[in-house]
């Protein structure tokens, strides 16, 4: 435990954690410590460099808020995220795909009857949303929670914008008996992942654009099922093929279905342009 | 860069980053990349570790203040430190060795004149530190700046201690133009690293302590000579076989030599046992 060097360090550390009782602890900081002391001996990390990443991840830390995650815009930029989505649900065959959390979900968003305009508010296009929730041999799951998040049609979620309460575009629902589930919000836009801070600031080093493709996040649970967290992107929209985050499936993206005015799918007269999207969850069984 | 799983994950973050203009930063971001998937592929993390990561990243960064740097911490316990350290001052035959730098260091440490006693009204057991200032061949380097940090006989650093200004066993010397310098201090007991945050939590479930054998902080600098962050460690001390940050080298060891009262080194009575110290530092050239 004396005269360590750069390749003996490695065992000492390793050793240090050997009394880890908790075991499977200890494997992940066994595979941590090897990996990160490969990594700085691979690319022979300078002490300036090591220094610039003290100072990375402290602002990294510093920016986060009880409404801003930075590490998971880490996680989220350097592809982690993706990884850990897929490796901990391949998809059986029939079911919906995850993909990555993202930074902005609340707890405790509003609960809405089935049908009402989730969006409290928001200027933009109307959106009419419905479909099921079924199991993969396609009976319904009913009484499903299902929570919905987006951005409004300037691509801000409302814990971005300054004086909005964290409730603009989020809300959970109950499908019914039959799995059925609808509500009405507005489109939301492709947007940037905040970018003001230290990873924007990377990804600008980077030469990497921060943004996303339009989408709607949904999480749906019900007993006796795995939980689901995913998207439903906008087909044919821009950034599916560069997704700063990595989180596009093809089995994702669905047709945002343009009207003219006329009738919406409640029977009500509308006088604008609206959409709508019909997407139905298949859930795997726990 | 759709339906990306956690193998091809890989190479589609590579791919992203390939326009990067920085080549280091590229080679860097290439390295950090595949290590971290590996990291979590080898693991089989789950969405739940990989969130109980994300919660500790956080905590670590948040904790930090301009006088409290937990990413160093952090990186100290787990070995990095030593490892970027170690390979970034392959020790020259004959010149003194480097270690950490640790976590205390604070800039503007106060100005004393050579002989002064740098502990600014701390008590404790008075210690008289001496030494030279040398190149590998001998030759005294003059006014090389000599900058001075320790715990005080309790083992906090000032910086731990609410309401002290940081500027208390802390100093800025320039040795002379032979190469001497001297002060007076007291002797530092050993400590454990700040543990009252998600390191020491880190600590504790590894089952790792969180002490230091004593030591007194160095950084000396002179025109045309690398600089060296070094500490002297307590021969005889605690914990020189299980440093928390593994800094100990063989090299930087030293007698603290223990007196009774009377003459002290500079001709004063003085009452009480004290300690001197003699060590010589060789510095390598830039
Ligand atoms: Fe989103
Ligand atoms: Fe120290």
């Amino acid at each position: 435990m004396r005269n360590l060097d750069e390749q003996t360090i490695t065992q000492a550390v390793l050793a240090r954690n050997a009394g880890t009782e908790d075991r499977r602890l200890h494997e992940i900081m066994t595979s941590l410590v090897q990996h990160l002391h490969a990594f700085a001996r691979e690319t022979q990390l300078t002490e300036q460099e090591w220094e610039k990443g003290i100072e990375f991840l402290t602002a990294v830390g510093q920016i986060c808020t009880p409404t801003r995650q930075e590490f998971i815009l880490l996680s989220d930029t350097l592809g982690l995220s993706t990884l850990v989505t897929a490796q901990n649900h391949k998809k059986p065959a029939g079911c919906t795909e995850a993909t990555v959390f993202g930074p902005f979900h609340v707890a405790d968003a509003p609960q809405f009857d089935l049908g009402a305009n989730i969006s409290s508010g928001l200027p933009g296009t109307p959106w009419f949303v419905k479909g099921k929730v079924q199991s993969a041999d396609g009976a319904p799951i009913p009484h499903a929670k299902i929570e919905v998040w987006q951005a409004d049609d300037a691509g801000f979620y409302d814990v971005q914008k300054p004086g909005l309460e964290a409730h603009h575009g989020r809300a959970i629902l109950q499908a019914n008996a039959e799995g059925h589930y609808q509500f009405r919000t507005i489109v939301p836009d492709c947007y940037p992942i905040p970018h003001d801070g230290p990873v924007g600031k990377m990804l600008e080093t980077l030469n990497r654009h921060p943004w996303r493709p339009a989408h709607l996040h949904f999480m749906i649970t019900a007993p006796g099922f795995q939980r689901l967290v995913t998207h439903v992107f906008r087909e044919g929209g821009d950034y599916l093929d560069s997704d700063a985050v990595f989180g596009v499936r093809s089995s994702l993206i669905a047709e945002w279905v343009s009207h003219e005015s006329g009738l919406d799918p409640y029977g009500n007269q509308i006088d604008s342009q609206y959409y709508t999207l019909e997407f139905d969850f298949i859930l795997h069984h726990a």
